[in-house]
């Protein structure tokens, strides 16, 4: 079953046109000025007057513009304007002056004068081609342009042609691109080309470099052999939806069933609840099966970004409803979750735990806070570039109709009808989809229901939650149904493997992840606050400092108490009958995990023990 | 209160000598073949021959030599044979004649011609300066060898007048060096400068190096002022030592409260229950509060055995328990597991935890189980100088007496006093003491009482766990004391804050703690054990593949029973009644945790549920 991404999508209003104009108005401006800050531009210049030395920045720096021009493009195709169209001109412009006259592009190389693709272990030449393909293909569908694409396909054709055989880069990325490059082009050798990189991959090939070894840089196992993700998350994720890429468009099924059962093992047993990646700082990594640990998750928010790209891509190639709730998880509580609320402020890494006392030197503690830019920036235009193409992950449709997977106010425009969508979601279930325009013939409206929607309906029966709800008639223009995904407050557990979950639980609502933080807690540190066996969840009032919308869920707690010798060595006897370990009841506020640390950074935590 | 060593002490049979045998018959003659194959000897012989170039190995490499030289310095003291006096005479010569004409000695910086001194923050050229004058001393100490002693002292005159002012070494460890070199000589300006060295630290004055903080080199907060360890958890124990030197040999009573304040904060919330430190792989550093994750521990064995030297000056300073307490559970649990039981193999880093699927590749994973040697070889030569020098640890003395600290069959010699100790500890907590020779006049046996050994006697008469049981008389030879530490199987769980640990339990047998490891259990993974409610601990009868003087534990248990959608999705609701969650009984067999890994590598655990 092979699904095709909905003709048109459109966020029109509700929780996620608020984020795509704080993203348009705010974070793409902000983006533009810190990348020009970083001298990312200037080694664009530079290399367009063919000056050698002077690179600023990392390896990888020619990719932040690419990534910022993606955002661009999609906004342009969103709704045009003059300021838009000039940034992305001018900066279009740029790339094209600064690409070399055989097709070649990549300022760090050119600058340095280092032998193109001689450390391509380390060098990102076409990890940063990627991103400027997918720059490009956004530009041609969004807006027709045809300068970025220009310089898109004369760098894939010098890749086709003068790339050494075998080659890998350290870092994927280039597959997805030039699989997409192929489907806007029609030019089957970058196809060749993106199924070539997935095939070598995992030969180990490329050096090893420190103390890693080959599956940092998926290069241990051939993607057609392996039995889970493993390494550097953002690769992990990249290459796998690469590889989706080219098993959709080769029709290779053993591809593809390798990639469902890698996937499958990911969701199994290396994703936190939050959707995040990677639990591991030491080379940005997955962990062992059931490696999860909160407070040390790396979660990098360009892996839950990799890890939407990928799951799309699945549910593409399969239209089941699993790829799709992993999507809408990590969306709203992996990828959201990397950027304030003002659209200012980032988290590279996403911790799902802060304690009190973190040491503010110790630079994996997020105990200091959203940062204003990084380093290595490789996270806020990731975000940015996804916010703006958001519609486009609404619906798709394929021979028997149109299905719903995401839900969001505005409009799906595919298989020649025009539904509007009306919705209060995620603080409210209630979906109203109106039928605006749609062919005089029976076709399938098929409604996503996430696996914890227990009690959900449409139009009043009831609705299996996990799966597909589908409706088939011959549909009238202003027909109407009405979807109530059930949202309300629910406890989480998790498997008895997940010790590092264990006596505890979260608390979700709808699709969002939950967390008890510091600012609505004065009478406690929240590193001892637990849940009451008898929680009592229900929805709040609006708490002080976040916006009016957001809703919180209240819950009886208790305070764990504090002995005296607790001060001393934490281990104690667990031999004979045990003390009170708290104190109670104390008032627990739950606060959206995305919205935390917008108040100031402490301690905060997704799990809390539940006594 | 001071206490001071015991003049001599020395351990003649059981547990320990049996340790001491394979270091001196296995470890030391094997660390000889791989520091040789490093290349650090062949440093030593090309700075000897004023050679340029050539360096090999790490910029540390000088170090692996001093601390094996250690070693067999204090073999030398326990049982002077030809062999380990060749090989002992042999590498000191080298030393000496590699020295610098004006006492400098770093082969790395001599062969590299770097300018002396101009990367402190990363070169180890003071850190190589302590560990030779460590195994001066002890070369002094043990046999009365001049030879290493002159180039030390000609080293630290060296560094006395030519060290620039204020300049620090990256990795502390010269402090405690200078300090001991002082207290061998008696020259002065060798203490003032482990002195100014400790009070200049902690003033951001050693340059940062990659995404690092000032706190991983020691370098973020004075140590009169911090309040907690932090960084680098085997710098932050060097140094503390160091400085717990520097105040005792200066009266320095602030500093001294300051490293007592430190150390109980480090053990109530940045301790493994093995004693290992340390649990950040990143940076090798210390965690943040209760961040004490079994899986990814990292408490390096060199951590180790620094914990159990700052401990060691903090109890002759202070003569509390607490500090004794620490030293024996570190040297049986953090230090023992980093050497197999055949004495060739090792562990750098000690996990409190392995599971089940474990990707080899990934590097952190103890599944790849022990090594023959490292790159980096801190690790095997300290062991081999601590396990070496055991039984200055055993006791102490002062005006009142003497301290027996550590048990172990052999003889103390102490205040004009020789007592022969006799036991089968830890198997067996019986300590027979008999005085052999003793001044005619009263004096206090003073005999630690673990903070475990509820129920300890002496002399049938009971005895307060968790201090020292003081016995005082006018003793008279043959007289004798027996002393029952009531080693027995027991229950330990942790505090609430140690989230990791919640719900979940570990067994300990006297100093020892056990865990469950793979090849007992072959009916289930050890992921899935669980202990009973109603665990009756019992001692076992001998495992297989383990030697046969190990007492197993043997516990009542359940396995996690995994239910169809365990494969899925890893979260599940928590809202209702739960469904049971193991299947049993079954019979859990805990081994001590310093034999793990000898029977492969594989899953183990110390923490398992308890339901």
């Amino acid at each position: 079953m092979t699904l095709r991404p909905a003709r048109a999508g459109r966020v029109g209003g509700g929780f996620w046109a608020a984020r795509q104009r704080v993203n348009r108005d705010v974070t793409i401006p902000l983006g533009g000025t810190r990348i020009r800050e970083s001298g990312a531009f200037a080694n664009l210049e530079r290399a367009a007057r063919g000056s050698a030395g002077g690179h600023q920045g990392k390896v990888f720096a020619d990719s932040d513009v690419y990534k910022w021009l993606e955002a661009l493009a999609w906004e342009r195709g969103r709704a045009d304007n003059g300021v838009l169209a000039k940034a992305y001109e001018e900066a279009a412009g740029l790339v094209a002056a600064a690409q070399a006259p055989d097709g070649y592009l990549h300022t760090h190389t050119q600058l340095t004068g280092r032998e193109r693709y001689s450390d391509l272990a380390s060098s990102h030449e076409l990890y940063c081609a990627g991103h400027l393909m997918q720059a490009a293909v956004a530009g041609s569908r969004a807006v027709g342009d045809d300068t970025l694409l220009r310089v898109a396909t004369r760098l894939a054709d010098h890749l086709v042609k003068d790339l050494p055989a075998d080659t890998l880069d350290g870092h994927p990325e280039i597959e997805t691109a030039l699989a997409e490059l192929y489907r806007e082009t029609g030019t089957r050798p970058y196809l060749d080309l993106a199924a070539r990189m997935v095939t070598t991959r995992g030969g180990e090939t490329l050096p090893l470099k420190g103390h890693h070894g080959p599956g940092i840089r998926q290069d241990r196992v051939p993607l057609r052999r392996a039995t889970t993700v493993e390494g550097h998350a953002v690769r992990a994720v990249y290459l796998a939806a690469g590889a989706t890429d080219v098993a959709v468009e080769t029709a290779d099924e053993d591809l593809l069933a390798a990639l469902a059962r890698q996937w499958r093992d990911m969701v199994a047993t290396k994703t936190y609840l939050t959707g995040g990646l990677g639990s591991v700082w030491y080379g940005e990594q997955f962990g062992g099966p059931h490696e999860l640990t909160p407070e040390t998750a790396y979660c990098e928010t360009c892996a839950a970004v990799g890890s939407v790209q990928w799951a799309w891509r699945m549910l593409l190639a399969t239209g089941e409803a699993d790829f799709a709730d992993l999507m809408e998880r990590t969306l709203y509580n992996a990828v959201l979750p990397g950027l304030s609320l003002g659209g200012d402020r980032f988290f590279y890494v996403n911790a799902l735990r802060v304690r009190a006392g973190a040491n503010p030197d110790d630079r994996r503690a997020a105990a200091r806070g959203r940062q204003d830019w990084y380093g290595t920036a490789c996270c806020p235009p990731n975000v940015m570039r996804l916010f703006s193409s958001l519609g486009h992950y609404l619906a798709s449709e394929d021979e028997e109709g149109v299905q719903v997977h995401l839900y969001a106010s505005g409009e799906i425009r595919a298989r020649g009808a025009l539904l509007e969508v009306r919705t209060d979601y995620p603080w409210d279930g209630r979906v109203e989809i109106v039928v605006r325009e749609t062919p005089d013939r029976p076709w399938t409206l098929a409604l996503r229901i996430p696996a914890w929607a227990d009690g959900a309906g449409v139009d009043g029966q009831p609705a299996r939650a996990g799966g597909y709800h589908r409706v088939r008639r011959t549909w009238r223009p202003g027909d109407r149904i009405t979807l109530d995904l059930a949202v309300r407050p629910r406890l989480t557990a998790a498997v008895p493997r997940l010790d590092v979950a264990r006596g505890q639980v979260a608390v979700e609502r709808g699709p969002l992840v939950y967390c008890l933080e510091q600012p609505d807690h004065p009478g406690a540190i929240v590193d001892d606050l637990c849940v009451a066996a008898d929680p009592a969840l229900r929805d709040g009032s609006p708490v002080a400092g976040l916006p009016a919308e957001v809703v919180p869920v209240l819950a009886r707690g208790r305070v764990h108490a504090h002995r005296e010798d607790d001060a001393g060595f934490p281990y104690r006897s667990a031999d004979g009958p045990r003390e009170p370990e708290h104190t109670g009841p104390v008032d627990l506020t739950f606060v959206p995990y995305y919205a935390w640390a917008n108040r100031g950074a402490g301690p905060m935590t997704i799990w809390a023990p539940m006594h």
